[in-house]
């Protein structure tokens, strides 16, 4: 195969004995181009078997695999990408994905279109972390909504995000939602003399995705909060190519693939890396310490890919969450420098001085900082 | 909460004690509801917060929790509605997902617009089981593919698939790939004296699928094959909606939700009931004692839940594929019985005596049932 026309991805898995661990290598490397017994597959086109380039033990009967694919099986659709890297290896448990070649990457994907120094610049902060809440409970009205979001404004929060749990319910429905949140929030900016961003959620039905992402920049909000596993990653990637809003992803639906033991694909490739690639300018994801149980290590990795430079891919932000103690966060900053949004839901709305004081203190915390 | 207005979901984990385990089944119900501390829950709207209705020991320290949700949480949106079943306790690895209420999952899915008999119809086979193939390896030309179609419709096969890996590739596009193998496919049905079905694959990024399922329509194709996982799972409800075409799904890049050891969700429930709810006509999945691992009673169930009666949701077509010896289709169709579509794809491009004998040898087995 030629080298110009090949990219890499790389696989771990266990084998008692270099011979094993060849023969799987091979299998992963077929499984993943012809799907079929290379006997079968006619001479003249057996340059798309793909091929292993790289075999080593990492320890403790561990090995990494690095496979070269030609690009023809890829053709130029993510979608396609994803299914080469990853389609029915997804269904082994014993494979698990853990790099990709970042050329390749960054030639099919287009990434995030705001990226850190977009969403730096919508804020007018260039040197610190940025903080950010997640305006719920479901079961509110717009107007309740509403009111909670202006106390975090007024406290001078950077961003307000939807629950991700917030769809187009019947109790607050996504266009009176927008409409009542944006109003108030830039009425709490008229306070704070800051600016705060509102991202509503706008996951759903596939016909509701766009129009939703279009009614949202119509109503004057200032981004908008997706679940890329339950929309499809590709749903992302194409609001991303319309430069409009940044675009903030959350985990939900996606967590098998990132804690399966055995099998699924590294935190740091998968959010770090694939979903910045398909377009997130920040990505969720849950904070070690909190109620999901991710280590440090791990986020410390998922961070440095967020935020790697990548010819041709913009950066993304990490954005840590998931029951983040209020009071934890100048420790957490101090671990993920300034490079990051900290996201605090229940633990603000625990604050016994309310929701503005509570935006105020967390926002006193990242200036800290600077 | 009020019975009428609400739907149950039931989840399985371990836990060494039952307070543990009471902790743990009410720590879903907050997560996949309000998903913040219920003391910060405005009173008036606590009918939000889920409830756990019942709590077993299933033995092993494994425990199963019946949990019932408020309809409200979801609105009508089947993408909400998954957010709701598993959104954030997919990234908790101690959680599978092991039922959902049939009664509310029929209201808010349509299901298959074909079904079992549907696909019957289309191929005026009433009592048999049926028979797929997948075309492949990508890289062939339309011209090469279509002549492996021409030789399995000759045969008398009844469903042609595209491997799953066939998109829009320079090696053969999409449009003239369809073209080719529809041509060469209703040519050798002059030959076989029978209907053979086939169904491109219409995978790929969001702003593709739905115009390749037209041109699918257009050209003359008889069905559509689609990874719901790649795609988005509403892509194939809402292609499904059209009633035009009947929808095989395949399972690239979602494995890792059903070959989880202690998370994700059980196989049938996902393959099996969801997927199906969703729109697919036919569920491919890997069968016992092929490439993937999955036992026999896991099969079996997955089986049993495309073909259990539902009211509201039509039936789907099991189709257990992934590395099926042509010659152990007897004994699979003994166990899984008429109401299956057997899909072999290397075994039959194997066969010492070309495709269309294969092809023939493979339908013949099924007709010895009849």
């Amino acid at each position: 195969m030629n080298a110009v026309n090949n990219f890499y991805a790389t696989y771990q898995f266990s084998a008692s004995t270099k011979s094993e661990a060849e023969i799987l290598a091979h299998s992963i490397a077929v499984e993943q181009s012809v799907e079929m017994p290379p006997e079968t597959v006619p001479e003249e086109f057996k340059s798309y078997i793909a091929e292993v380039s790289e075999l080593s033990n990492i320890g403790d009967n561990n090995w990494h695999a690095t496979i070269q694919f030609s690009t023809g099986l890829v053709g130029s659709d993510p979608v396609q990408f994803l299914n080469v890297l990853f389609g029915n290896s997804s269904i082994k448990p014993n494979i698990k994905m853990v790099d990709v070649d970042r050329g390749f990457l960054s030639k099919i994907c287009d990434g995030p279109s705001f990226g850190i120094s977009g969403i730096r610049t919508l804020l007018k902060a260039d040197n610190r972390a940025l903080s950010c809440t997640a305006l719920k409970p479901v079961g509110l009205t717009p107007a309740h909504l509403a009111e909670r979001a202006y106390h975090f404004s007024r406290g001078g929060i950077d961003i307000i995000k939807d629950d991700h749990g917030l769809a187009n319910q019947p109790s607050a429905p996504f266009k009176s939602r927008v409409q009542s949140v944006v109003r108030a929030v830039r009425k709490g900016e008229q306070i704070s003399g800051k600016k705060t961003l509102y991202f509503p959620n706008i996951t759903g039905s596939n016909s509701e995705v766009f129009d939703r992402f279009k009614l949202a920049a119509d109503l004057g909000a200032d981004g908008v909060l997706i679940s890329p596993q339950l929309t499809g990653l590709s749903v992302m990637q194409e609001l991303a190519a319309k430069s409009k809003l940044p675009i903030m992803a959350h985990p939900a639906f996606s967590g098998v693939f990132v804690n399966h033991p055995t099998g699924g694909i590294t935190p740091e490739l998968y959010y770090g890396l694939l979903w910045r690639a398909f377009g997130a300018d920040a990505v969720i994801y849950p904070n070690a310490g909190g109620r999901f149980g991710f280590s440090e290590e791990q986020c410390m990795k998922i961070n440095h890919q967020c935020r790697a430079k990548i010819a041709g891919l913009r950066t993304s932000l990490p954005t840590p969450g998931g029951g983040i103690d209020r009071k934890t966060i100048p420790s957490w900053l101090e671990k993920y420098g300034k490079e990051t949004i900290f996201l605090i839901g229940g633990s603000l709305y625990q604050h016994p001085s309310g929701l503005e004081e509570a935006a105020r203190e967390f926002q006193q915390m990242l200036h800290n900082d600077e």
